[in-house]
């Protein structure tokens, strides 16, 4: 039997829209997962919220709803010395 | 005296980024806002994170935290009659 691990997380790249809906919409149908967490960062931040909108309102409506949401910021360097800043968003979906 | 208006909104679009960031601070330090609200939508939405976090984390560290964040869906037709989707994001931010 499936166990409910509390570390069910999506990470948003540049792959097709649909996979990581399907992701996401699979986590909660055929993995019973209560919680899945959607990370981003940068560029990929606007698409993380896409995928937390589609989700709760056509593929999981009235099944699933958004959580929580909190933004971040990470420091590195770049390759020629200087810091560069990206924002990070992490998105909470929990079952109804 | 300058009212505490609780409509401090700050839309962001394509301008350079730190208009964004002079206005959000502006609203806190010289027009003496509590609140001050982010709204995007669609592309826009990274640029709303980045303006968030580098103005609580940068410009007015310790002063300016997020208190909110909403996101949600428009929908509308296309030229071609397609109805199309649209995801919004509201980052509301306040005085500690």
């Amino acid at each position: 039997m499936a166990e409910n691990k509390p570390d069910n997380v999506v990470f948003i790249g540049g792959k097709p829209f649909m996979n990581y809906i399907t992701s996401v919409v699979m986590q909660f149908t055929t993995q019973n997962a209560n919680e899945v967490i959607i990370k981003s960062r940068g560029k990929f931040m606007n698409r993380a919220i896409d995928v937390a909108e589609v989700t709760t309102k056509r593929f999981l409506d009235r099944q699933i709803e958004i959580k929580d949401i909190k933004t971040n910021s990470e420091e590195f360097k770049s390759q020629e010395g200087r810091n560069i800043r990206v924002s990070t968003l992490e998105i909470t979906l929990k079952r109804k």
